[in-house]
């Protein structure tokens, strides 16, 4: 429980590769996690190779990560080989749709996650690229995903060359209600983001952004509504065009 | 990684309570999971009291474990916390989009898959209930979930009472690509299956059900094109409903 209890994400790594065997064997054991109704509708798209990176770069908007870790992970939501399976056995797929997808999409994190507390364990870096879904007809073209396959995060991976310190999380208690949702009162408001707002390289952020709140960064600069409403008709186009939306 | 490699679901469990103190030790460490912009866009919803267990029930087609496992956590996509410090800070939330319900539902799942994986190392047995985005709606009023807060998946929680065989798992090469997507042929289908379609009991339950493939009971019975479609149809009004489509 230790070792995740102390996780930080890593972005720097060592020029180091990753032997082939370990991170099959990571891999494979990650297949233990639970799936729906073991289909398993998930698939795994390794990169290592340097013109791959540098391709696969501008989708996920230049992020150093891309290029210099030794693997990147672009885990997919596939209802095709289950779909192959089905009408090569004289079974008629219905999977094409926006369910099916949540269900791979679902499957394919618990691999996804699975595969990197293993590989913390085992004394490698992760930093998941939230970037994936921003501009996945560009991923979908490099990585020549066919249609009822879907890109819905991608991992670097490496030996770590940096050691951050841990960014801060909410009380628990702002996470967990026992029974039913209590909604959130001002007051708790205040008492669960306190101590985010009073670390100092927030406070300084606040500054060198010229903002008066540290959740006006997030609305004006990194998550905005303009940009979260044309990724959102952008991935639904996408997801169509895959064949996961009818 | 060796109890991850032996793991399996676990539907029986025993009377035994989980202490209060490991629970909340185990959902506090799980958080270490990463998240999208440490947003921390989700919520988990404990349910231990009976009455609440008997209400959930139905939405999750009375399955034994939703009674007999001492905990059950719904793990909710939820941008209404954040959206209400926004608010409370003078920043305008523009989160009520499919692209936020994206990122919220991958960290909601990134968080359940630590929290399983550290439950199982403490000795604990779980199961995911796929049947959350069944009836959504249902989980939503029992549990009062308010807008931009979705149920995700459930996942019940027990001290094991039983030890099933462990469930096949395709070869790691009917998952993995290296550097593209290499698609299935037939050839690819037949070997990826063979194991599969081995298992003897596999072989009865083709027998009992008065099918001739294995496939079919899948697109026949357990996930239908018509039940696919008709959940579909269903989470795409409800997640309007909550404020994730606009």
């Amino acid at each position: 429980m230790k070792f995740i209890r102390k996780r930080t994400t890593i972005r720097k790594y060592q020029l180091k590769e990753i032997p082939s065997e370990l991170l099959h064997k990571l891999l494979e054991t990650s297949l233990r996690a639970s799936n729906t109704g073991n289909m398993q509708a998930y698939s795994v798209i390794i990169t290592k190779d340097t013109d791959m990176k540098s391709r696969l770069a501008p989708a996920h908007f230049h992020q150093p990560m891309l290029t210099s870790a030794p693997v990147l992970l672009t885990f997919c939501a596939d209802f095709r080989r289950f779909s192959k399976w089905c009408e090569a056995r004289n079974a008629c797929p219905g999977y094409a749709n926006f369910q099916s997808f949540m269900n791979a999409t679902i499957d394919a994190i618990l691999v996804a996650q699975t595969f990197c507390i293993l590989a913390e364990k085992n004394g490698l870096g992760i930093c998941y690229l939230g970037t994936t879904t921003y501009n996945p007809q560009m991923i979908i073209d490099i990585l020549c995903l066919p249609k009822l396959v879907f890109p819905v995060t991608t991992v670097s991976v490496g030996y770590p060359d940096e050691s951050p310190a841990q960014s801060d999380r909410l009380p628990l208690e702002a996470i967990v209600h026992e029974e039913y949702y209590h909604d959130y009162t001002l007051v708790d408001i205040d008492r669960y983001y306190a101590y985010k707002e009073s670390l100092l390289e927030n406070k300084r952020f606040i500054e060198e952004n010229k903002k008066e709140t540290l959740a006006q960064i997030f609305t004006d600069i990194r998550y905005t509504q303009k940009d979260n409403e044309a990724i959102s008709r952008n991935l639904l186009k996408v997801l169509r065009q895959q064949g996961f939306l009818f």
